[in-house]
């Protein structure tokens, strides 16, 4: 076999991981938590659906389906860390790190390279793709929890300061749906899914 | 709030029922049966990896990704039909356009069209997208088969013939990768992962 398909079947074979790979957020249906692999493939169809919304006119969209679809690859080794986790935020930077040398050696070199670089402008999120990619997958999982009476939410305590701070890269990428950002948290505040 | 943005919020809403759709394929890790969203997400990682295995040098691999996001969409209604089930195929085709029908008319009319047109594409095999969106989506369900010692294939005791009829697409848009096809199943043969 070639040794090229040799080294990405492996990397394909591994990565069936993020299946397993559990988040917070639970399905709208409530039947289990969400996983990795169904988190990444939603925020790539939102990414595509709401491309109408992204206020930077020079947003590559092609581009940032494929960083939904990598983004969270880094996981199946360092495991997902609660947005809300204060701790487990600290040394996030470093499982990651070790992750990505993991997983993406793996791959041929170059592609390697080229996933790895992906990954890592949308952790950076500076570059309009980026920007608009951190929005969509902060968007994904507070339309689960709108959907499931708050269930994330009211489960950690979290407070509307918190989810302010989590959403504001929707008000710079998407100004014009802000206002339903708004609108849902106030709202989620008088139902008490959210701490005032 | 925006008539659009609202449609687009009760189709993105809805489509999360992808994540309950289950397959017969089981995990590498065998915890579970993979759903339609896990599915859908490695096949469009699997066809933006193995580009450049696809012969036909025209194929816009874009649009081959946006394709695997949304090639399964209509099972939401009309439920996952085992490619090797000879009586779930034959109502299969009414099933999926009434699905189609229902699910795409949740989304402005001119995304509706958009999304059933893209599925209708990959349905038809024609186009040089639609075959080797065609080949991936039957290498993945193939390779996690693979990893689970025939899994799926020896519980419905799968014959070799089913399984070649199966995989030929990849012999016509992946040529390169043929001769690991053909391995792969004599190897499982021998195994009595198949039957001959």
């Amino acid at each position: 076999m070639d040794e090229r398909f040799e080294q990405q079947l492996k990397f394909l074979a591994e990565i069936d991981k993020m299946k397993s790979v559990f988040r917070q957020t639970v399905l709208i249906d409530k039947s289990r938590r969400e996983d990795d692999a169904s988190h990444s493939w939603h925020f790539a169809v939102m990414a595509m659906m709401l491309a109408e919304h992204c206020a930077d006119r020079s947003v590559d969209f092609n581009r940032v389906v494929k960083m939904a679809l990598v983004h969270d690859l880094i996981e199946i080794y360092a495991g997902d860390t609660f947005a809300y986790d204060a701790a487990g935020n600290t040394d996030k930077q470093q499982r990651e790190e070790a992750a990505a040398d993991k997983l993406f050696s793996l791959l041929p070199q170059d592609q390697g390279q080229e996933i790895r670089a992906l990954w890592e402008e949308f952790d950076a999120e500076r570059t309009p793709d980026a920007k608009y990619a951190c929005a969509i997958d902060r968007l994904q999982p507070f339309v689960n929890n709108l959907m499931t009476e708050g269930h994330t939410w009211k489960r950690h305590g979290v407070t509307a300061a918190q989810v302010y701070k989590r959403m504001d890269p929707i008000r710079a990428a998407m100004p014009d749906i802000w206002d339903f950002i708004v609108k849902s948290i106030d709202d989620c505040i008088r139902k008490g899914y959210i701490t005032e």
